[in-house]
């Protein structure tokens, strides 16, 4: 069985490396020649959208699926004439666009921060007069990482921030002043068995997400699992399915979702029974899942810019090392490192170990 | 960091899927167009022994490493003109001939079965006449998986088995009465730090191993990790050396070693907090060696020629499919799965299930 991946990055390469134990292969099809899981997996390197590779890429494979939500809807619906894609283009759909994704939360019953539709100008004023500031313009596509979100205080300019973020359609969403941040890492196989990872709290700096800390039977569980449940059952969904949230005391604001493998779910490869990489290639061949349930207390830490002293983390008892074949650049994810310890005291101290190994 | 690998089988195919999360990269030297490896790595299809593509090699990687102890002496003899080559050759020519090889053993300290060279016929009766019957003869080469070995009887035809072996040099082995058969799987990097994993119970059927189990706090567990550490010490030894010892009362015999990483470490991969693959990638690139504890009861049992019901295997909890990509055939390793449990019950309970699944 042969799996097709949009995109060539990390997601695509861990994805990948739990694949080859089932008994897959992998064909990537991505722009860049130096494409991180390029040297595990075919490689086709062309456009998302170029017929004549997603030609190519369908003839090469049985089932496509996806690393990134902002993939071309007429791939998409090229490949699907010939074969099976997942996650659906509606969650590609819906994930793709800020507004329709809230939109969506809110009909599901998923509560999420107050937000307003921001065309122009006048828009962004009304939004203002509506939801009171502070608040955050973000572009309603292709943000990630913090990249098309502006931080709007009382007193500062409406008109440079509807500038800074480029004149382009927005969403303003009331600044939510929570209490953490977490996310629910859910999955859902072609015949509609779910199961769900614990919760993650993650730490965000600069708008990229730092670490992600396995949560042991948090009072949240059971909301993130029904809010998920709702989404996955709405969409007919198939795969991993990544929602963020605000938690501000017993609420969960969802903040958005990610129709993929996730960066806040990494820490599953070593602290869970069974990845989120590969629940994700069983549920799209329909293949039981496997367990969910964590393995000791786990979290993972993300390597950005620098490439750190490896030698050092690898020192380190318990400390498993992903490094993702990338150069390294300023504010690029290169790598991550989990850790799984006994308790959570061990864990803490292991984490400190880390920040004085990448400071 | 590029890794060489000669051999392209299911342990390069694991050495990789181990190393790419440390950020290596891999080339294999395999003459089988169909490599299991290839996927995942560069490959060069040439012979083992074939100078060009040697050269070629050498200038593609940092660092060679293998996946079989019967590599060409005069291709290592190449390599290291110019790379490093890890396991020592040393330990491969100890290795490839069972008769230096249970010499050395006994020379260290560590016993063996009694043994007798035999050259031709009349070498074998006068080995009979001193080890008396039954005993194994067994091809001094390129014995592996229960080839190029012939029980002998009382009242059997000598000259039957001396023709059945092929007539070529070998060792005669009085045959023990053991209790069980263990293995321990040892690693040592090129700083020297030494680095145990807990003995493994094995269980062979017509000559091929079937079942792999961790034994927590065996008795045992001392005086093989002494006799590992001679032999690793006596040969400047880098990489993962494995043992396979028979166990008689109090007693390890020495049965034969392995200068690579080995199919009854493979319960490492879940069962252990760092696996055998990527500690002998450690070892070699001289990081620091990874905690060899186990994580929960392990076990692993070999897939043999025909492909099992992976839906029915990945159905049973906490059990863990590894497919080699290779294509089916009468006794061919196909595959492995590695079970996890919480306790040595449960353990057993699920290996049972795994038998009904593969029967």
């Amino acid at each position: 069985m042969k799996i097709g991946i949009l995109g060539g990055g990390q997601l695509a390469r861990m994805l990948a490396l739990a694949g080859y134990p089932l008994g897959l292969d992998f064909v990537v099809l991505e722009p860049a020649p130096d494409a991180c899981a390029a040297p595990l997996a075919g490689h086709i390197q062309a456009a998302y959208d170029d017929p004549a590779a997603l030609e190519q890429l369908a003839e090469l494979v049985d089932r496509v699926t996806y690393e990134f939500e902002s993939v071309p809807a007429s791939a998409v619906e090229q490949l699907g004439e010939s074969l099976p894609v997942y996650p659906p283009a509606n969650a590609l759909a819906t994930a793709r666009d800020r507004h329709h994704e809230k939109t969506l939360f809110n009909e599901l019953g998923i509560e999420t921060a107050p937000f307003a539709e921001v065309h122009d100008l006048a828009g962004l004023k009304q939004g203002v007069a509506q939801l009171g500031l502070p608040a955050i313009l973000k572009t309603r596509t292709l943000g990630y990482d913090g990249k098309g979100q502006q931080l709007i205080h009382p007193g500062d300019e409406l008109e440079a921030a509807w500038q800074a973020v480029g004149q382009v359609p927005c969403i303003l969403e009331g600044l939510v002043n929570f209490d953490r941040e977490v996310s629910i890492i859910a999955v859902r196989s072609v015949s509609g068995e779910m199961a769900f990872y614990p919760l993650a709290e993650n730490v965000h700096r600069d708008g990229i997400l730092r670490l992600s800390t396995c949560l042991h039977e948090d009072s949240h569980q059971p909301l993130a699992e029904d809010y998920a449940r709702r989404m996955l059952e709405h969409l007919g969904y198939v795969g991993v399915l990544a929602i963020e949230f605000f938690q501000v005391g017993e609420h969960l604001l969802a903040n958005e979702m990610a129709p993929r493998v996730h960066n806040s779910g990494h820490w599953t490869i070593e602290g869970a029974h069974t990845s989120q990489f590969e629940n994700h290639l069983r549920a799209v061949l329909d293949l039981p899942l496997g367990s969910t349930q964590p393995l000791g207390h786990a979290a993972m830490v993300n390597l950005i810019g620098d490439l750190p002293d490896t030698k050092a983390l690898l020192g380190l008892e318990n400390v498993h090392l992903h490094l993702y074949g990338k150069a390294p650049r300023p504010d690029r994810k290169i790598g991550h490192v989990t850790v799984r310890e006994a308790s959570v005291d061990e864990l803490q101290a292991r984490l400190s170990n880390i920040d004085n190994v990448l400071q």
